[in-house]
């Protein structure tokens, strides 16, 4: 029987990316969307696209709205920032969702238990987003460590591990991996501030996501496929 | 300030005990329900009493539907067992919900996260539900360590702490508690499988939850209040 993996699956270019790793890896995937917020439908077409492309045994939609407890720029009315001038590297992003990783790590290893999978997918990485602590490799271990003593496998022996395929690469790195792994690119949505233009939805472009995307093509020196307002 | 501490309220006896507890230790609460399947709407108006007796804060109630994974008898379509002779002590119980807890104590992190709270309470218990790998102190003392490495707050210092009042103690332990706190253990609710008798939800009096609930009573000396079908 081929192995199954759980993969967090946004639709973004880094998910689609790391559930690509995953099918090249030889799992057969479950692919699961988190529905966090209101704000990006279009990231959930482009979620299903993959799924359907990757031939997922499962793709799970969970709506999970974590915008209830306020604290962030994706999940609350905060102002997204835009702008070089207006983003402080130094800092903890206000787009940083408190706990975020946790929470879709938790929910993928429910999935993962309940499917007797006992791998794991998710798309972090720790140098374009240095600023969230829940996408450092001390954060994932600390993660398989709790798996170990949270589930009925765990403590009958059997070790969860969480795959992070992206952790140790830029942007550019994870463009240049996305195209060896023959993932179509323009059909990934990144965008934390879609634009409606003459009936299209496109990439706003000036986002801190549009920016880092935009900035991992042109350094791996790959044409970027992306439609922006 | 009064310190705030997120409290997850089932409206089931014990954590609405873990609950009176929070606030005897002079927190205020922030209540967090998870509407984790439609069985139990019933439920959630318990929840709802106990969150105004106790003048929470806040509560929210997060619709969290874990069964789209299936994996449990709480959230499919297994059947809940019943009667003395069906239920195995030994082996880790049909209605274990695979990570309940573990996604139950993210969600709860990313509301104390985004709410400055430091302070989680969750009213498991390492003893009648022995047979829950995330009823256990192991799995409570993972959870704190990687919410130090899951966090903002955590990375910068702050250690956040999850309560759990109820561990060590049996069903008549929690009854007795309950009653020195004042909790009207009446409004409660904790069966399983919910009987609708003339207009009337009641307790079922046969499903696990109901049974231990029943011992603890029996057990504490105390009167059981409970309607049961």
């Amino acid at each position: 029987m081929t192995r199954q993996a759980v993969v967090l699956l946004s639709g973004g270019l880094d998910s689609t990316t790391c559930a690509a790793q995953a099918r090249a890896d030889g799992f057969e995937l479950l692919a699961l969307t988190i529905d966090y917020n209101q704000r990006h439908r279009v990231e959930l077409d482009a979620a299903a696209r993959a799924a359907e492309r990757f031939e997922a045994r499962r793709h799970v939609v969970l709506p999970l709205d974590l915008s209830a407890f306020g604290g962030s720029a994706l999940t609350s009315d905060m102002e997204v920032p835009k702008g070089e001038g207006e983003v402080d590297d130094s800092q903890i992003p206000s787009t940083y969702v408190p706990a975020r990783n946790t929470v879709f790590l938790s929910v993928a290893l429910a999935f993962a238990e309940a499917s007797r999978a006992r791998d794991i997918y998710i798309g972090v990485n720790a140098l374009d987003y240095s600023g969230y602590p829940d996408c450092r490799p001390a954060f994932i271990k600390a993660f398989e460590d709790l798996a170990a003593q949270a589930t009925k496998a765990g403590t009958e022996g059997d070790r969860f591990q969480v795959h992070t395929p992206l952790i140790d690469l830029d942007k550019a790195g994870i463009a240049t991996l996305a195209r060896q792994l023959g993932v179509d690119a323009g059909e990934t949505w990144t965008c934390y501030d879609p634009v409606e233009k003459g009936g299209q939805v496109l990439h706003c472009g000036r986002c801190d996501a549009c920016r880092l995307r935009h900035k991992g093509f042109v350094e791996a020196g790959l044409p970027d496929p992306t439609a922006y307002a």
